[in-house]
């Protein structure tokens, strides 16, 4: 059928065609029904939305991903792609060959699936699992899309949190040191999607961290490191459109994460890696059992990519920071390498620092590093060569002055920190968009606390958000006080 | 946040909210976070799409089921529902509770789920089953939703095909028949989704086929049956809602197979069914064991929702009449009626409806009904009752009059009529929406044929669809035709 396209926003990813409810009919397309569209002798698909009002008959409505797509082109129905056979078969429980999962990574990439069809696969993934070798496949063919980053060093350092734990902003404390031993650690990010800060947040309060492959190879060359935000590069642009499907369930099936990092990794051609996975009720691993299988399976998917993969298993049931949010976590990094700050912050950043040392062969303490000095000199030059101020200090870092502090309301101890709660309350507040806004906790696990004393504060930068937050803190006890005899025993 | 509600028309059925992206990362609502939509202290949920150019700053774009929302509205972020936290739990193989049924059923009935999460869903059921429990509350929980149809006779006598065979029209001829038994046969039917003709689409080139539930009480008074379309009543609405998942996939989970047919016999308030299960290569249900496996479930749900259930598991290989699409099995079904016809149609027809009349304690004979002329007279009375022209005789109907006839390239027999590239072939010609287009099967299954014979025609109303499908048809082999010896013996 011969139409005329034009471009319409509706704010999706997806590659939509609009076409008037008449047209459709005539072309005998049903909605998520998929068409070519051919102009110019080049053809690619789109999926049908039918409309009554948006289009007129004989114009064909492009969505952003094709909405160069304009004038005359010739649409007809398009079959299902062959990926979606294989999502089925996964479904159906049944192993997948290499060039099975090759086909529905490229056909994710390509934006061939609809929510419906990534959803299955995501789902089928979850509910049946992927084999070891089904793990390195997906591996593989995720890193071969996207951007690479290459180096003319070895070794390369890296490190990575499975998430999960609000707080815990270890990585720039780690980079600072790790580069100031000597090796080299081009360190990518993430932004929040569902948390209240990623580690590109919260550098974003110091610096830039949006930069072209060639800055990031210059900031590199400069400072032995860098802290930026892997979005900027595409290193691995199917996980994106993973996490599209895996965010409304709140599921991060075992086999697409290990793919979803490691794939990155490989992109950023990191050759020794420490993987901190945080187990403990609220944490995205929940057992230490579960942490110790997950760790053997990226080691061994490790193996196969040529990456040197360790992994630390830590305890992640609480916050390691005080602060929650950018500004607020940004504060904690700059305290500890200036020699004070969390204690929990700076001990998990020097064990962490200290293995990955190791693990490269370097002889040096991550403490002395941290204590001469050094590490927050080198932080700085990172800063610096990142268009940041190099002479920040972490008292010159205000949280939103809209503030309330959550006083405990009985005497007893600490008997739980809820991550979630207080991730939750801390994107309330206005973070990550809002990057003063978020949480201080004044009060850790098994602490005894008295009436009245402070357990935490709420931080915004405008009055409603604030309002808003309080309003979520009256449902929730993210810090829960019990008293000493009740916390022993739970009865039930 | 205050914003001003608008319609827009985006041809979905989901409650989408369209927010300028400046909007949506004040509110930090990400692409599928649902929103409150509050107006006038009633309050309702939204899924957003973030947009920069459809809706300004200050507007929320109200989609379908939203659009008669207009004027000053509070749009708040809204938690995930619930439900999302079963599927899951149907994800992790867990069993659901009653409510817990209820509650999914009653999310998707209100659009609160996303495509992904209404996906993730069906594939939980598919890939993890459901248990015999679990399948009666969906049932329940399914047949609860939407309007009832109740009559002051007994037994209501039902019949159902579980689908999956091309020109399997037996459906009105067995009406006849047992409403001239005398029984009560109120049939719903539905239209082709993915078919090229459902038996409301073949009845609707005699007569309309949407009624009003008090239309339809007088049009079954009249004449002991009826042959309507069930969509017109909304009987199962939440079946639509699954089909929207379970179609792009091509899967059909068992429990909600047997949840969409059975909650609809139950809003028809049917007493005694049959349900017609093809089994074989190419059919819904592929082997005997699983035919008879899904013939008890069937049984067990039935007997827990008093609704007395028999199966007939019938050979599905093949198409049963000659004719593919909506006027071509019309004229089948006449044909058979007035005496003549395709034998598999008449003897599968006078089949099932034996069994039906014997299930009901009829002493009857389905023959007998339709030899002597009655059955075609009582289907006669249907159509009129239905505002057709009674008169119609089989012969009046046409075919689409641009004809392409395929003949066999070999001496050889039929080995294979393919029921899935016969419905591709006749969708292609136009079908169901032309209802002139379509197929009509000159040989069956191990005839003989030589060089030249025809083996099957295609049907168009217009010569540009006739291209379409015979482009198709050269790429495909729907009546395989081999040498004799090649046919009994398969080498590989």
């Amino acid at each position: 059928m011969q139409l005329e396209a034009i471009a319409i926003d509706i704010g999706t990813s997806r590659p939509l065609v609009l076409l008037n409810t008449d047209d459709a009919d005539e072309l005998g397309a049903q909605p998520l029904d998929r068409v070519h569209i051919e102009q110019d002798g080049t053809a690619t698909t789109g999926i049908v939305k039918r409309t009554d009002e948006l289009v007129t008959r004989g114009t064909a409505g492009m969505t952003e991903p094709l909405h160069r797509i304009r004038g005359p082109v010739d649409v007809t129905i398009a079959g299902t792609p062959r990926s979606v056979r294989y999502v089925r078969k996964k479904l159906d429980d049944v192993e997948l060959q290499f060039a099975e999962h090759e086909t529905i990574v490229r056909d994710i990439h390509d934006n061939r699936l609809s929510d419906v069809e990534l959803s299955a696969y995501v789902s089928a993934v979850y509910a049946n699992g992927l084999s070891l070798e089904e793990t390195k496949h997906l591996t593989e063919t995720m890193s071969e899309i996207g951007q690479q980053l290459t180096w003319d060093r070895h070794p390369i350092a890296d490190k990575h949190s499975i998430g999960g734990v609000a707080g815990n902003c270890v990585t720039p404390i780690i980079v600072a040191i790790v580069a100031e031993s000597g090796l080299t650690m081009p360190k990518t990010s993430s932004r929040a999607v569902t948390s209240p800060a990623g580690t590109a947040d919260v550098m974003e309060v110091l610096c830039d961290v949006e930069f072209t492959t060639d800055e990031i190879t210059d900031i590199v060359t400069a400072t032995n490191g860098c802290l930026v935000w892997g979005g900027g590069v595409e290193l691995s642009p199917v996980d994106d459109e993973l996490i599209r499907a895996e965010n409304p369930l709140s599921i991060d099936p075992k086999g697409i994460l290990i793919a979803s990092v490691l794939s990155k990794k490989r992109s950023v051609s990191s050759t020794h890696l420490v993987i901190d996975i945080p187990y403990g009720e609220g944490a995205k691993v929940e057992s230490l059992v579960a942490a110790r299988a997950l760790a053997d399976d990226f080691k061994r998917v490790g193996t196969h990519l040529v990456i040197d993969v360790q992994c630390a298993i830590t305890h992640g049931a609480e916050p390691i920071g005080y602060g929650i949010g950018p500004t607020l976590e940004a504060r904690d990094v700059l305290a500890v390498l200036e020699g004070g700050g969390p204690e929990e912050l700076r001990l998990k950043s020097l064990e962490l620092a200290d293995m990955l040392l190791e693990h490269c062969g370097v002889d040096a303490s991550a403490a002395d590093i941290v204590d001469s000095g050094r590490a927050l000199e080198r932080f700085r030059r990172i800063v610096a060569a990142q268009n940041g101020d190099p002479d920040v200090t972490a008292d010159d870092l205000e949280p939103g002055p809209e503030a309330t502090t959550v006083h405990a309301d009985r005497v007893g101890i600490v008997t739980r920190i809820d991550n979630r709660q207080l991730s939750d309350l801390a994107r309330r507040t206005g973070a990550p968009r809002d990057s003063a806004a978020g949480i201080v906790i004044h009060r850790a696990i098994r602490e005894e606390v008295d009436v009245g004393d402070p357990l935490y504060t709420l931080h915004a930068e405008t009055p409603a958000k604030l309002t808003e937050a309080e309003t979520l803190a009256e449902r929730l006890e993210p810090i829960r006080v019990r008293h000493k005899t009740d916390a022993l025993v739970e009865r039930r």
